[in-house]
Parts: C-alpha cells; sequence; structure tokens
C-alpha cells in the first residue's frame, strides 16, 4: 500500500531527525523561490489573474506576495505559485525536470499567514511536501513527462497536499484522503509551454493540493490508493511507474537535496556560455571585440539558435543574446532578458559577433569561448562545470545577490536584507508576520 | 486546426438556429439536473464542502442550489456541481457514459445568477456548452474511460468553459485561449467511485471552466491547440482520438438529444427490473409473494448481487433490495435506497424472497419476472425496453414526479411547481432570480 506508507513516513518524520544541510537547502529553495516570486508579482500575468480578486469579492486573507493586495487562502496559493514560474527563473530537481517548490511554497506561507504558524512547522511541511512531489515525479518520470505531462503541475499536487496536511494537522486517515482528492485533480500539459498558462500550473497544483487538504479534514473521502491502484494515478499517467521509488529509503536519502537554483534567467542549456562570456570581459574591451567564437554542445543550437530574438522570451532562446548580454553586463539575470535589452543597439551590434559552432565533445554542463579581438589577440576560456550545476552550486552569497537583483526594483535594500536573514532563520521564527510585513512593504 | 474550428461553430450557432425539439430537450435537461441538485444539497458531501465558505470567508455572489447559503461564483459551481452527482442520478450520454449537465448547468446558474443574464442566453450557453464536451467525449471514448479517465470530469471542463466563455461573451481569440486554459486542468479517475471525490468531479470540471474562461476574458493566453496538438489532451489522454468527431455536422446533428434520464435513483442496468415489479404489484398483496423469479442480463449479477446491502450505497449495487422496494413503493427513487429503507425488516423480508437467473437471451434493458403466490397463482411481466431507455424516455410528466419527488422533502408543492414553470420556459425569462428566490425559499 503505497499511499499508505507513504502518510506513515511523513508523519513519522519530524524535524528533529532531518538532516541540518537538508534544513539548509530547504531554506535556500524557499529563498531562492521568494525572490523569483517577488520578481514577477507585477508581471501582466500577475495583473490578470490579480482581476479574479474583484471578480470574486474575495475576502483578504492572506498576502499576494511582493504586493499589497490580499486574496482568501485558495486564490493566493494559486497568484503566488503561478508569479514564482513566470521567469523559468524558479528551482529545478534536474533528474525529472521538476520545479518543486512552486506547488508548495505558496501553501506554507498562506496558511502560516492566515494561522500565524511558526517557521520551524513551515519548513517540515515545505521539506516533506517537496520530498513527496520529488519521489513521485521519480516514479513517473520519464514516461510521464515524454507523453507530454508537465511533471510540476502534475505531480505537484501531491507536494501542495502533504503540506498542507501536515499544517492543517490532518490524522493518518485524512492525509490518505487527501492525497486521493489531490490527486484526481493531476493534470497540465506541456503543449501550453510558451503561454501565460505554463506558470498557471504550479500555482494550480497549490490550489488544488490545498482545497483537497481543507475537503479531508473536515471529513471528504476519496480513494486511499489513488497513487497506486491497477487504474490509479502512476499507472493511468505513466506508462512504466516505478512504485518503490515513493518510499523506498525514506528518511536516509533526501531528494529536495539535489534541488538546483539557476543563476541566470534562462534555460540551464546557456549557462555554461554566459560563465564564458562573464569570464572573457574582465580582459577586453567591449569595443575591441571582432568575434566571439563559440564552441557548444548542439543541444544548445537546436534549443537556443535565435539569431535575432523580437521579445525577452524569445531571448531566452537565444545563444547570440545570451552572449552579447553576458559580455555587456557581465550578468544573465531577469534584466538581461527584458525588452529593452531586446532592443538595445549595443546588444544588437554584439549579437552579431557571436559564432557559436556546435560540438559533440562540449558536454551539455561545458562551453569553450574565445574573444577575437580587432588587432588580433586572442582570450579564451573552457568551463568545465556551469554555475548553478551539481558540481558548481550557488553559494549563499550567489542566491542572496540573485535575491538581491530580484527584488531591488521593489524593496530597499534593509528590507530585502531583513527578508534574506528571516527566511534563513525561518525555524526559529515564531510567525510569518514579519516577513509578510516586509514584502508586503514595496512599491 | 480543431479548436478554431470548433470556436467559429459555437459562435456562429445563435439560438434561433437551435431546433425547438433541441431547446426542449435542453431544459428538460436542465430540470432533471435542477431535481437531483437539489435533492442531495443537504447532503452529508455537501455540508462538507459549505465548510470552504467561512473557511475563506467566501463573499456571498450567488446561491448554493436549494439552501439558503451564498458563495462566490467558483465556489458555487463547485458546490451545485458536486451535488447534482451525489445519488449518480443525473442525466447520461450513454454512448460515452457521460453525464453532460453536472459541469455546465452549475455554470449558467451562478453567472446568469450574478450578472441578472435573460433566459435565452442562459439555454444557448447550456446547449453549446453541452454539444462541445459530448462531441470532445466522442473523439475520446473509448479508450480514454477504459484507462481509467471519469470522462464527466475530464472532457467536462470544455463545457463549462463554452457555456461560461458565452455569458462571459468573449471574443474568439479569447475563447480559443480559454479552452486551452480549461483542457490542460482536465483530470479525474475512476478510481475514486464509491467515495465523496466522485461527485466532486463534475463540480471542479464546472470550477475549471469558468476559472479559465474568467482568465481569457482578462487577456490570459494559452495554448490556441490544446485540444488537437501532436501532444495536446486528444492525444496525451487517448490512444485513438477520433478529432473529426468534434466539428463533424455541426448544426446538423445535436447529441444533446441523446441525452437520457433516470426514473430511478441507481444504475441502469436495474432499471427494467424495478419497472417489471412495479408492474406486477398491482395484481397481489405483498403478503401472498413466496418468491420473485427473475431472468435478467447477467451484467445484472455481476453488478448488482449484494445480497443484505448494509446502507443506502450498497443498496443501489443489490438486485434483491430493487426488486423488494419495487414492489413495497412502487418506486425507485431516492427514498428506496435511503438508510431507512436498508433496514426496514419488511424490505429484508421480501429481498430474501428475490431469486434472480442470470439468462443471456435477455438483453441489458430487459427484463422478465414472475411472482409465485403462497397459494400457488402466479403472474408475469416481459419488459422489452426499460423507463428511461431511448425508445422509452421518461416523458415530461414523468421529470416533473422525479422533480417533485426530490424536492418535496425541502420545497412546498407551489414552489416545485413554479421552478418547474420556470425551467420549461426558461428561454422566455428575464431574469433567473425568480427561480433562485424559489429554490433559496426552503427549509
Amino acid at each position: 500500500m503505497v499511499t499508505n506508507q507513504l502518510v506513515k513516513n511523513i508523519n513519522n518524520t519530524d524535524l528533529s531527525v532531518i538532516p541540518s544541510e537538508v534544513i539548509t537547502h530547504a531554506k535556500k529553495s524557499i529563498l531562492n523561490w521568494l525572490g523569483v516570486t517577488i520578481g514577477a508579482s507585477y508581471h501582466e500575468t500577475i495583473e490578470i489573474a490579480l482581476k479574479l480578486k474583484d471578480e470574486l469579492d474575495s475576502s483578504e486573507q492572506v498576502s499576494i506576495i511582493g504586493r499589497k493586495e490580499r486574496t482568501d487562502v485558495l486564490l493566493a496559493v494559486l497568484i503566488n505559485g503561478m508569479a514564482s514560474h513566470i521567469y523559468d527563473f524558479d528551482d529545478t530537481y534536474l533528474e525529472t525536470i521538476h520545479h518543486p517548490s512552486g506547488p508548495v511554497a505558496p501553501v506554507i506561507f498562506a496558511l502560516g499567514e492566515k494561522y500565524n504558524l511558526p517557521g520551524d512547522q513551515l519548513i517540515k511541511a515545505f521539506i516533506l511536501g517537496v520530498e513527496t512531489e520529488l519521489r513521485i515525479s521519480r516514479a513517473l518520470y520519464p514516461s510521464h513527462y515524454d507523453t507530454g505531462w508537465h511533471i510540476t503541475a502534475t505531480t505537484g499536487c501531491f507536494g501542495s497536499v502533504v503540506a498542507a496536511s501536515i499544517l492543517l494537522d490532518l490524522t493518518e486517515e485524512q492525509m490518505v484522503h487527501a492525497l486521493g482528492i489531490a490527486g484526481t485533480q493531476a493534470a497540465g500539459l506541456r503543449e501550453v509551454f510558451g503561454s501565460m498558462t505554463k506558470p498557471f500550473h504550479p500555482g494550480k497544483a497549490a490550489q488544488n493540493g490545498l482545497l483537497a487538504a481543507l475537503l479531508a479534514r473536515d471529513g471528504f473521502t476519496s480513494s486511499p490508493q489513488l497513487i497506486e491502484a491497477e487504474k490509479g494515478m502512476a499507472n493511468v499517467m505513466s506508462d512504466t511507474p516505478s512504485l518503490h521509488k515513493i518510499n523506498e529509503q525514506w528518511g536516509e536519502i533526501w531528494e529536495i537535496r539535489d534541488n538546483a537554483f539557476k543563476p541566470y534567467a534562462c534555460g540551464i542549456v546557456l549557462h555554461p556560455v554566459i560563465d564564458a562570456c562573464i569570464h572573457l570581459r574582465n580582459f577586453v574591451n567591449i569595443d575591441e571585440i571582432q568575434t566571439v567564437e563559440l564552441k557548444v554542445n548542439p543541444y544548445v543550437l537546436e534549443m537556443t539558435g535565435k539569431k535575432e530574438p523580437s521579445s525577452g522570451l524569445e531571448a531566452k532562446f537565444s545563444v547570440y543574446h545570451a552572449s552579447a548580454i553576458a559580455l555587456l553586463d557581465g550578468d544573465g539575470a531577469q534584466e538581461q532578458f527584458e525588452e529593452a535589452k531586446v532592443i538595445d543597439p549595443e546588444v544588437i551590434k554584439l549579437r552579431q559577433k557571436v559564432k557559436p559552432v556546435p560540438d559533440e565533445k562540449i558536454k551539455e554542463e561545458q562551453a569553450y569561448a574565445k574573444l577575437i579581438l580587432k588587432d588580433g589577440r586572442e582570450h579564451e576560456v573552457f568551463i568545465e562545470h556551469a554555475t548553478g550545476s551539481k558540481q558548481r552550486p550557488m553559494s549563499q552569497n550567489d542566491l542572496n545577490d540573485k535575491f538581491f537583483k530580484l527584488t531591488s526594483k521593489y524593496l530597499g535594500r534593509e528590507t530585502i536584507n531583513g527578508l534574506i536573514d528571516d527566511v534563513m532563520n525561518l525555524e526559529k521564527a515564531q510567525s510569518v508576520h514579519p516577513l509578510v510585513k516586509m514584502w508586503s512593504n514595496g512599491s
């Protein structure tokens, strides 16, 4: 009985038995999530979604993160989960291409704010929610993903329902039903990628899971084996589910530790190129550059071969643009993929000097770059492992910088530092209300 | 482009070109839906779901049908859609085992009430919503259903989003995106059958579709070909989708005309047996009966072979119980499948006299019954087509009686007649507010 065992595992895992590195990595995940969420909090996608507040005449229970508006908890988790995925800049568990915080973090903050819960409970709920969704995503991957399902959307509801069940203090029996109510809502197709409905997915997974937990708490029933039944979620939505992966080595192996953070606001595949260009810019004046020669994994041109991007979103699929902004700005943050950079004449000029060559010997996390200057001098670099990879994870300082860049448009330096401090000490917090006050304090 | 063509077909179909028989059948569908919804409006499932009103501190925009409570539109369609499927007594489009009104009717009433829309708009939205979901269900059936999907849940969102899009006056482009936002939420597994999550499904489909239309109206984008894309909903959720069925002979063939209504509150398979027993009770006193001999399709014993049911739900899967209550009460309404009947000594005694024999010559819609009396006399009957079948559809009077039985616990005779009149004249109504007033007027 997979679901029963899973619920027992969850209920037997107190924060005290979770290794401290896992707790630290969870807090980093939350910080990273909070940064991308605040960063996108005024994006058009959120402006549209927030019209639901008026349409429903929603109560003002909890905050829309980064803004002054408040809505009921179900609407808030939808919108906050959505915001976090707009820039495609949130965390990634590479093994199943899953973005784990999106469906879970909105729930811990919404319930934490509504019920004034202490930080250690939130962290526990976050870790166990993420661990559950990652393990279920491992059980379904790869056939599930290859078929066309957006795995963050489909398995995300298990993360949110577990987090909500813990914070709402469900019994084991209730949690089994909650997983059933959540799992029968599992949905989300990759076909919508490139539209606003992609970021809608983690928000909806958060909302569906929270709804499931609320119903189960009050006695709503479902199948007690929704995940593993012969015609349950795993068998229906995957050709070859590996159900044993859900519970095996629970408490010994923590999948959340492999959750990675992106330093740059674009596909992982461009990260080594940006690293290389940021390194090389230290040795030249931009005006001196005649050619930017690149050797890249063939996948780079296949995925990001757009020579003349015409929008911020398209720029994220242009190795030419990524190289140019890295050389000019020394960064690849969201700002470097905004409209203003796309049409900047200096960027356009430099894009045209980028000459990428596919090379099968270059691995996906590697890149080779050579600057040929007008006077014939050359500078070259080979990146072995990109920043953000398992071998070169983002440091706490890198994460703090990323958080600052994403939020400084809306929040002052002091508030930003306060948020970073509070998140990185979340287990000691009596309440999340000070955090809420800070992130609602912006423009 | 299936989705584009579908949206054009919908937008080109005015009420004036819809045949009057179709409009009449739509009104019967709505009446039948409203009866089962009011009938289940105080069921435990609804009591639990209604706790969400307090949890969310919901605004009081529209009515929970049959009750005095009011909630916001998204919560109302969830709850009202849920109520309609609790008794498994709502309508059925047999060809794909789809219950079409559940996801659509809540949306027309919620938006009709909120925006005070006239009845002809509601009927148009209902018909085109139902037509869309049935055609999409035809395109996915049977592999989709066989795999384990609850087709009312999965394709229901297309019915609700179309109805909502019409009533919210979306442009064609917006409606295409709305279908994309709805379709990526398509979910619901048959694994939850037998639990409260089964009726949750049509409510959730109603809610997801309404949410999609609201977002699309304000500019939210999605895939414009979510249904037909290579990795779109149809291909991912069905092995052998027949996409041509979605648009073919639009406006010539109306699938909604094959929507059938159940006279008895149990599986279709028991309907001919109940018909037979109701016929035979006219010729005997119950006390005289020694044996009730039945010849039934083998499927009857396979599906409904429970000799001693211990709950109302189990009684729906007992040919013994169904025969006994039909002989005693002359009916098979919801009341006959409530706890009180299950433990009634008279019913128990009579159940034990029922002797069903499977017979492959008896078709599913047929039954043979013979009463053998204590003095040796016999009475027999053969039912060729059960009431509620295509050949013997429920008449308007039958539907009115069903409506009365379902609602008379909560509403007075005059109110009930008023509701029937208003629904059967819905296209002439300036507003649904008089209906709302009546159904909110109960105990």
